[in-house]
């Protein structure tokens, strides 16, 4: 068994669909960050640096695993089942070296451009234009990239797309409609999404926590 | 042989410095991104997020391996050579868990403190001030887990070490000057910057690229 410490964040959302996708019992505790209950002690103790998502393995080797930062999380779930992440060779880099894209520059400047553009208290133009800037570029990055193969990994479905799909949904969502020329023009990205929407364990793992 | 595409950065520097510690022979192709040398179509091909380090490994399994993404290199070399990454067991995902937190966190969020108390056009208070408040939560983090174990992952000297040193070490010296009430009080920390800054290895890698 599984615990999982989530939230309704894209960050949260990446475990969920790989639980789902690997059918593996997991529980959810949902840690409500609009209440700080991630500051909670109990939540420290897994989670160093205060964020979801984190999990415990109840059934690892050795004895009870916890693990914070969803892509540590994403590529333990995959080495421990073999799925969605090659065991070695070239598929296997190409995968993690789109994960850590995913992880140090998609999410966070995605992140920064939600807050300057959406809950600052100051519209401030500097900083919008720094991250849209970026976003463009970033969305640029992947278009180009999945123009030329189906998933960012290459050939297969791994957790890299797993990583980037709630991040880049929610940018296609928020960024058609306010802002379409930092979208701009990205069919191959609307492509992915499409198939990835379709995958029956995304659909259940968006849906997760269920409150 | 390696080939080592940076620049004097502390991204580039986290790939210098562990090919010093695993003294594995590679050569250095400087890539000057104050002359936008990034955007070259040559370094493209390879690195097609145009930012440094990516390294080409001549000597790979089945043929020339080229990789982006500072935190997927340092996985693969520390697996490649057996390394500086346990390869299996609660000691392999401490560190990862710790190298996806440089990455995803203190990397992009340093990163930006940098642009906005520094380089930025304009001074903006909100933007100073949310990022000095992220670096110093990240810095506490940081010096929680120092107190407790004398390098990130745990134990041993790891990547998740290596992945953290230049950035910190950047952090020390100009907030400890500019904004001491940021950086405050991290002995901990203090500490492993300065055992890490007497392995004779960081030194050469943080030299690195002679240019």
């Amino acid at each position: 068994m599984i615990t999982l410490y989530t939230w309704s964040t894209p960050n949260g959302r990446k475990i969920s669909i790989l639980l789902e996708e690997l059918g593996l019992p997991y529980e959810v505790r949902p840690v409500n960050i609009g209440k700080d209950e991630q500051f909670d002690p109990a939540f420290l103790a897994i989670a160093p640096n205060n964020k979801i998502p984190a999990i415990v393995d109840h059934d690892a080797e050795g004895g009870p695993l916890s693990l914070f930062e969803s892509g540590a999380i994403l590529t333990y779930l995959a080495d421990k089942t073999g799925r969605f992440l090659a065991p070695s060779g070239p598929a296997r880099w190409r995968t993690l070296e789109w994960l850590f894209w995913q992880v140090g520059g998609l999410g966070p400047m995605l992140g920064q451009l939600g807050y300057f553009a959406g809950r600052a208290p100051e519209k401030l133009p500097l900083a919008i234009g720094r991250f849209s800037d970026e976003a463009r570029r970033l969305l640029g990055v992947m278009e180009t990239r999945l123009a030329a193969s189906p998933y960012l990994g290459g050939e297969d479905y791994t957790i890299a797309d797993i990583a980037s799909y709630a991040w880049t949904l929610g940018a296609s969502t928020l960024l058609r409609k306010a802002a379409p020329e930092i979208w701009g023009d990205l069919p191959a990205v609307e492509r992915w999404l499409a198939t990835l929407g379709e995958r029956p364990a995304v659909q259940r793992g968006m849906a997760v926590p269920a409150v």
